[in-house]
């Protein structure tokens, strides 16, 4: 009844996700866990009673006793776990991003749909997260028509030194591609990248802040700020504008305090803070799927989309142009269901 | 075509008073300033170009150049000029208190009565204030069914010391009470005062905060906070909870600053950042209205029904029991008009 | 490893936790429950696999399976099962009330003081909603200082037709009484409540709304309004207020929506709409404490004094007067300690 | 001591100032005014006592009876009487465009520059909001430190069918670009347009939303939504991303109303309840500042900047790309001063 999950990769999130598993969530148990750095998959092991600990990802799906995998490695180590539980056909839920490279992504789409059932998740988190489920909830009723324009803006207080403005369009961006693509229904067609001046808090020649500019299959538009050193938080922003109407994502302070001539609320200090239950609510969804044997989730197509278009946005910022976004088409086990959406809001 | 007007008392609100006659409002002049200090009124009179300087109250009031009257002294002086306005048919706007006795304000309500039309206006400016219009305008509307509690807060930064206890129910909460009157429109049946734990910031015996509680004749019941020393700034609230909604003062702040790990904005440091433009309004709304030789605004007899109702609640405050009010009959010049109202929303 | 946990009462709470055990929080299986209605116990029984059903709860109690037992019966019913659960040194989470009447509250805290460790847990949600903690947090860390006053308002949308005045001093205000005591850190000394006009539609001769006042033993007073039929939706509402500051609840709305002239944010439907987290969090703190072997969360005491004091608001619902609060002395057992305040925010 | 204004154009917004200067504010009166529509000016006329009507904007600008004049006619007729204006030396209030063509602003800075003194003024009301100013004093305390990106989005509830994407860019982007130049003390050094997915709503082949993109002169860069048809309001939003922090517009709610499972609050049904306070705070500052000998607000060398940026504008809209903006050298006369920031805060 219990689901034996095995863990692969046991880094800060790996560990989070082992935490979860074990003291937060229901229905599920590490089972095992793998790591290149040994120690460090022992140490996580010690953390979940029981786990083995394997000395590769592919022992660890190859391991009888796991009935499903969560994949938490460094980005270019995704394909070759996810690919081997799409042969063992074993459910898969694996951390954004699906695959560094269009191709990889792609073989991964291509194994998926050739074995004609969705076993692969992407940890898309914001999906779960209760605002951009009423925005989504909200444009769905069709309470504000059609959407024409996305406002996001996606701002960390700080972040280590070694970002590269690369890594910015390809991994904090994606967060903010995905839930375009979610809310507005729609693929991306094509990227530009804005950059404004610098903020001489950032570190080296990083570009920060900047503007990514998303054109949707449908022709609306998304403009995403990107601010990593913002020093005052946490900020997710994000307002769709419809035909008739708005809808934008609340401020999360749970209290005002009045006091020095001023009221205030506090903006979240990290991305654990802000979104703490979309991630427990994702990896929830994902073992209530698997154990009644169905998908939730972000699909690898999502993740294939996403890959994509951040893809393109690299180029953009490089070129400083307009670039448009090709992409292979879409197999028919990835029309959009409403399983696909996760949970009822 | 411009009125004139002459204004009784040069303190702190006369001169701010004849500072908007005379730069801010269209319509009016100060034609002439009356003061017990003789000094004072002249130097007021310095910033109103042309205005005449007069011994006393009553020689302004039959200066035959002055068209209509603005009464600033402090309370107990009120009633004489006010009275002499009544019998020289000559309008005139009195600062609050209208009186500091139900007597004395017996004397000008009867009085006007008598001269069957109405002449007094009293300075309860927040029945201009944007929040309260809008308050009364949703009321009005039926947006929230019939009112049955009131919930006020009076926050001020801090005030001078000499402040007592009793001052702060007679002077601080008669706005509070003209308010409740105007957005219920009921009468005040019972008082009662409860006495919180005091704030050591407070001075001497003076018992800070308090809460002022009101039967009205409909049963509705108000709850006013008064907090002298809140440390934080001037915040003014209050919400009306009705058979179906409820309706609540917004913030005023007019941009939210996001630095330090939170989201902050403004709350005004005095009652004259908070109620600025209400002023403004309700002399701008007796200009008007004087010149078009009708009336307006707060009357007579909400005057009197403050000053009775606040003089209630001293007795309750000293007595830690429930007060019963006890009012004369409403003579019908003060049956409840639109144009009792100030101008329309 | 797992806490086999027994649930006692099997209606809608009952039901409600079942559920949450099963399938929502880790470290806990339901497995017995026990009903005076059988065929409710069985039914709520086949929504946790391998559950037994017992015919009572004292068989459940005795049952040598279960760590741990849940009352949800309905109050009257709660002190059999908590005191067999002290003496037979189970940890026990009782939904409040812990017991309708003070004497049965008093036998229960001698018996746990007797037993000389805490055994019993009452369900004051609140403490583990993140609104009510982030408060308490910001009065522990000094942010506005001593408080002086409390506003509290508990608005239901509507609620069947067969509760009583009484009911709503009891039931109701228990959840408002509870947290004052936590975030002021002091107790009842004295109760009032106040009539305002009813609302029309309000069943038969309910007294909705209403107003309870209670002085604490600092000195401190709260106000609470209680609105059963607010028609608008269920809004729960809180503001401290301190020396040099003040602290309320946040709205609760995750997006605002522009439509039609205006801005709009969600009221919660209900109580399991706006408390559905903080449910889980109560309960699985709850787990976590019993499977580490100490005790969490509000105690025997404080059901006890919550008892007490929605007792004297029903004595002071009845005569129209204030009413002093008599309690016991306070058992060192129950000596406030951090572990008493639930998990660090 | 009143100062005589003569008013050219009396359309709507010209007899809104009429209305302002004989009823609102203090030390002015129209004494003349002129239309090329006879029958409209002598109709206007009727509104202000003893106000001639001339039959040309010359021939009032030449009446020496005329101390100052406001220009409120069609864009492309205001550069010939603000030239005899400047060359008589009496100071006019030109509302925006300064004039439709660079040219011919460029033409009036040099005039007026070769005078020597200011003596025109332009009617960019915005920085005469509470809200804007509270920006720009939020900036200029460097609470947020040196400012990176802007966010403006200006949105009308419907507008006239006769509208075209040019006016869009020229007349309502003015503000825009105004208020962006004078929060960010920079000159737009670019301009792009996008073209979302039209507004189904929207008029023929107007396109309804845009986002014009300005970078400035500081590499700052400014993002501009304007959505004509937005449905449910006129909803002017701002803010400003800086080094270290964000300062927004705050919603203009006077009242939050809760029925029906919501909180509401007002959005503003047109510019003119948005900006009431605004247009007037202009005016007054503008009469306070020629009576006192002295001027103030938007100079012509703001109106020159803005119509250089929209006309780039308008290339960019046309072409599709970005168009870089080229500026005459700055005139001395044009050095910020305080005074030209209009009254302090």
């Amino acid at each position: 009844m219990t689901l034996n999950v095995g863990v692969i990769g046991t880094g800060m999130i790996g560990q989070d996700h082992i935490r979860r598993l074990t003291h937060a969530l229901s229905g599920a148990r590490v089972a095992a866990v793998a790591d290149t750095d040994l120690e460090r998959a022992k140490s996580a092991a010690d953390q979940a009673p029981g786990a083995r600990v394997h000395h590769s990802g592919l022992d660890l799906v190859a391991d009888e006793n796991i009935d499903a995998v969560v994949v938490c490695s460094w980005g270019p180590a995704h394909p070759e776990p996810v690919l081997a539980c799409v042969a063992a056909g074993k459910p898969v839920f694996c951390e954004k991003p699906l695959a560094t490279t269009e191709e990889a992504c792609g073989q991964i789409v291509d194994a998926e749909a050739a074995a004609g059932r969705r076993l692969v998740t992407v940890g898309f988190m914001r999906r779960y997260d209760a605002g951009y489920r009423a925005m989504r909830h909200a444009l769905s009723r069709g309470e504000i028509g059609a959407p024409l324009i996305m406002h996001s803006a996606h701002r960390n207080a700080s972040v280590p030194g070694r970002l590269t403005s690369e890594m910015i369009v390809v991994d904090t961006c994606a967060h903010d591609v995905d839930v375009a693509r979610w809310l507005l229904d729609a693929e991306v067609a094509a990227a530009q990248v804005l950059t404004p001046r610098r903020n001489r808090r950032a570190a080296g020649h990083l570009q920060d802040p900047l503007i990514m500019l998303l054109e949707m299959s449908t022709g609306a538009l998304v403009d995403i700020e990107v601010l990593i050193n913002s020093g005052y938080g946490y900020d997710i922003r994000g307002e769709v504008v419809g035909e008739t109407g708005t809808v934008e994502l609340a401020e999360t302070a749970a209290v005002v305090v009045k006091r020095d001539g001023e009221f205030r609320g506090r903006v979240p200090a990290d991305w654990r803070e802000r979104f703490a239950r979309a991630y427990d609510a994702e990896l929830q969804d994902w073992i209530d799927a698997v154990s009644a044997g169905t998908a939730t989730g972000p699909s690898s197509w999502d993740g294939y989309a996403a890959t994509v278009a951040t893809g393109a946005g690299v180029q953009a910022l490089h070129s400083g142009t307009r670039v448009e976004v090709s992409m292979r088409r879409r197999p028919d086990l990835y029309r959009r269901t409403a399983a696909a959406a996760g949970p009822a809001v």
